[in-house]
């Protein structure tokens, strides 16, 4: 029997999270799902930075670093966010972009690859991670006279887990088509192969339970601004492994890595563990943002965490792909994320068969104008592995209902039944993912 | 004769620019003689930074890119920048962090060096430079086998002008001292010898006038919380002569800095000319609090902009300097900066002869209880060369006046002279520089 707006009304009346929506400032009617590019902004966020910008900047001025407790947010932040993931107090830090964690992170495996094991010159990826990951590793893949390995799809890794992989770089969720790696197998198998691995969780920190620790992992990033809530360019954040941290310089060996920065000496000695992977001074502004987007996550700590959100986060995705065949199959919508809830993040991602898949993008705006923000994605139909245009829906559990997801297929039926699309008015520009 | 408070309120009263202050939010009772360290605050910026908070990412989300512009902030405000260093448009974006920005353009002239004059070897700069410059330098040096060479005295320079050196590093105004380079000649030196040139402005953006297209300097970074008023950690910029600005990759290749970002290919292609330089997604917030800082002072130009601007500030320091050696000479205090005000930026340092030249830290803190707000920073008295310990004073002349100054050395002799210095509360780590 077809699930009715009743039949969601219910659900979100007997969901226990329910409630940590209330700490989110959305636009009256407006169907976010979006907040796997940008996530909302937390109620508390304004008046926090108000706090910052009057208070401890305006009156306290320079002061403000010891007494407002300025220099310490990088470390205080990264605990925060350690909670989320799977790492301990003291693992992971708040610093400069997800592009430049990588920078640090990737370096550090190859110059342990290069001193234990020279003669692995593969960089495995996949053609589909997020193109950032891709043109740091290109960079640092020349740096280091090794190979940067993409595959089409995951089926090929097994296959080059051998002597030649020296470190297996992926993003956990693939910010395309919302496919899972399975981080704790390929973490195993990159090991028992002798490499390392390099886990961008971007797609995952807030929105899947990820146990770093758990894994084995090796090094691990992340992005503060799609599910930890940060605000537009949030600063991002960095994990090693115990085991690597005091192993290597990081090359970014800005002085607010270094062991005794107030010493102003001339020469870099880096502080020990993950400290080090601090740069330059941070963007306090965007870092006290940052921290009130991790709280409204912690917020969930006494509901569940991480894994009554995941519970969530399943169930809204389910009834997200199943409604969207059910009521838009017959209009030429296929799902394109993987329909195993334990091979899928918090996303969907949805395709049209010919002959309107050139009509994604229109679609896609349609659908805005009437206040549901999912994105579009353009695929690739020049190679071999063609590569389908998306229409790219996030679920963010904190702040999504269920009635959410019904009211975004109705909408969605529309725009079809209708062919709204064709009016959609083409004035805006890919999106930041 | 002496120069006494109602000659300095009668220079107030004549200084065109003093209307200027009133554009800053600084707190009553305060002298603030640390801009040099961190800006005060425009008073624009509260509301600005709410805008963006309430409206552009609250309300309009992820369309925000787009519709406010916020893709276009690193050019933007790199072209504002660009006005107060003598920098074209399109010649300067905003990115990062000034050791970020470093690393970026210091690799870019090594990779200049090794293609066209491969046995250069010598990275040269001044033990005195800032450390972080330091830090980015022997990270790199160590790369590309290179050797970091540091000077104790500018004296040295011409010396190391030589078929040896690869890259002339130097911050233009020295943090500590306030000593200023001359940027032309040196470049033209370092260009003879067949050398290329990169400069740290963060102590002269905003503070002196820069040319760096006058001197034909080869790459620039600077930052942005000090004398560009940006806020704490805002981001930093950065320059590279055109000619330079296409040669290579800069090895921090993230998307950003891609030539269309948004086809969101999987190889690399650098966005033509300074556009490369930008890394990853920026943090919104903190742009746009730099934005307002920029933007106070280039409401200087009406009134004369940076030749007006450095015109007070001699003014300023002069004074200072001059009523520091008249009312306190006695009690110890003697002029570090240098004397002429064309070897100076926009800083007065004071040191204090035996025996009370380890009270330094404390007459400090004894100042800024009394609403002097200078700094502190420790020497180094273990080498030949000994670097003494210094109270560090900026002279903002954006918004610093001529009684400011005659205050806050009023203040330090009586701080020296009733020894009120050995009250003062040890509460305080050093600050951020």
């Amino acid at each position: 029997m077809m699930t009715t707006r009743q039949d969601c009304q219910a659900l979100d009346a007997a969901d226990t999270l329910a409630p940590l929506k209330q700490q989110m400032a959305l636009p009256p009617g407006v169907i976010y799902l979006d907040g796997n590019s940008l996530g909302a902004m937390p109620a508390a966020t304004p008046a926090r930075v108000q706090q910052v910008l009057m208070q401890e900047w305006g009156q306290d001025l320079i002061k403000s670093w010891n007494t407002a407790g300025w220099i310490d947010l990088p470390t205080r932040i990264g605990d925060k966010i350690g909670r989320l993931i799977g790492a301990r107090p003291g693992e992971v830090v708040v610093a400069d972009s997800t592009s430049l964690n990588l920078y640090k992170v990737l370096t550090a495996a190859l110059r342990i690859i290069r001193a234990d094991a020279p003669a692995r010159t593969a960089i495995v990826s996949e053609r589909s991670n997020f193109p950032t990951d891709l043109y740091i590793a290109q960079s640092l893949a020349e740096q280091y006279g090794m190979q940067l390995v993409l595959v089409d799809s995951a089926d090929e890794l097994p296959a080059l887990m051998n002597d030649q992989l020296a470190v297996l770089m992926l993003t956990e969720v693939n910010y395309r088509t919302g496919a899972w790696h399975d981080m704790r197998g390929l973490t195993r198998a990159a090991h028992e192969a002798g490499a390392l691995t390099v886990w961008d969780l971007a797609h995952s920190a807030g929105a899947v339970p990820v146990d770093l620790n758990g894994a084995d992992a090796d090094f691990a990033i992340g992005c503060g601004y799609k599910y930890l809530n940060g605000g537009p360019g949030a600063p991002a954040f960095v994990w090693a492994h115990p085991r690597h941290a005091d192993r290597f310089w990081q090359p970014l060996s800005g002085w607010l890595g270094h062991a005794s920065p107030f010493e102003f000496s001339a020469d870099y000695r880096p502080a020990p563990g993950i400290r080090r992977y601090v740069c330059g001074t941070p963007p306090i502004l965007s870092m006290a943002a940052l921290e009130c987007g991790v709280d409204a996550l912690l917020a969930a700590e006494p509901l569940g965490g991480m894994a009554a959100l995941r519970q969530k986060s399943v169930a809204l995705t389910e009834l997200f792909a199943r409604l969207a065949e059910e009521r838009c199959g017959t209009l030429g919508v296929t799902v394109v994320s993987p329909r195993a809830a334990e091979q899928r993040g918090s996303q969907v991602c949805l395709a049209l068969k010919a002959p309107l898949e050139n009509a994604s993008y229109a679609v896609v705006q349609a659908l805005i104008e009437r206040g549901v923000i999912g994105d579009y994605r353009a695929g690739d139909t020049t190679r071999l592995a063609q590569v389908p245009h998306i229409l790219r829906f996030g679920f963010t559990p904190l702040y999504t209902s269920f009635t959410d997801a019904f009211d975004a297929v109705e909408h969605l039926h529309q725009v079809l039944a209708t062919e709204q699309w064709r009016e959609a008015r083409f004035n805006q520009k890919a999106a930041v993912t």
